[in-house]
């Protein structure tokens, strides 16, 4: 599997359930969402607009992936919605491994460029390193209507939160 | 890292916050536990015992591990304690994989032979196939004091449950 193949199995209708355990708090949360993934052309506005953001020349975009969710954490009964867009870069001679762009859908907030590795494991790997907060990531599918993702934030002071999320296909378009 | 030193590096007091994300249900449960894990030599009797029970030459013993825990669900009052051991056996020409036996500490239910991978990114994975039920399991260490489990249970009708686990070490030794 490639991040293309990734990319694409990770498209349509997801449930999702997600806990964060803050490390120092010794506390959880936990809360539910539902996606709706969609891949983007290298040429999608979109896309070429995260690359000019980051300063990456958008030719050299293989795909990209949106990510619109709906949720909301147990303790808050207000639902929340956004999206996220991820943009894969290509590397010459560097199929699983390479620059990943990522944009949260709050405009005021500026997108980061990190990396990502798919592994031998079929599980990806995304590390981003901006101002002093580093978080890795790990995705995998168990089946293809089954994907989880770990999370982990570290700080200045040190890990603060891992999170784990279990999300079931829905369905496949939107 | 082998998985004597994986062994190793789990042994110490630890704080395990755990979540279950029950799939079908799409319902969570939480949960608290303070874990002692020690190293049990591999003549120690309770690794003998166990390689007996399940048919292993016990000279084939790596080493053992003993978990004791003492915690609760968050819907539960009740503290609830156990032990599990689990015992890592020698493959010749195979560091990284090889079986691994397992005991929960209830006297009426049989150990299970299972297989363990140690991958090139020192995660262990830990598979069960035993009577219609698969446990896959990942434990990772993302520092000397933050170890993470993930795990996966596939019964007759599919994968049922994920949950994960953020530990803490709290100390070296009892």
């Amino acid at each position: 599997m490639d991040i293309v193949e990734f990319f694409e199995l990770s498209c349509g209708k997801w449930f999702s359930q997600r806990t964060s355990h803050h490390l120092a708090f010794q506390k959880a949360e936990a809360g539910k969402s539902d996606l709706i993934i969609e891949k983007l052309d290298p040429t999608a506005a979109d896309v070429v607009k995260l690359c000019e953001q980051c300063g990456v020349d958008a030719t050299t975009a293989l795909l990209g992936l949106k990510t619109t969710w709906s949720g909301a954490m147990d303790w808050d009964p207000n639902k929340r919605e956004g999206s996220t867009v991820l943009v894969a870069i290509a590397e010459p001679d560097q199929p699983h491994t390479g620059t990943l762009l990522r944009q949260h859908g709050i405009v005021s907030e500026a997108p980061i460029v990190g990396r990502y590795a798919l592994g031998a494991d079929e599980a990806l790997t995304l590390i981003t390193d901006h101002e002093s907060i580093y978080t890795e990531e790990r995705w995998w599918f168990a089946s293809p209507n089954l994907r989880l993702r770990s999370s982990l934030l570290k700080q200045a002071d040190g890990y603060s939160t891992s999170s784990f999320c279990s999300e079931i296909r829905m369905g496949l378009g939107k």
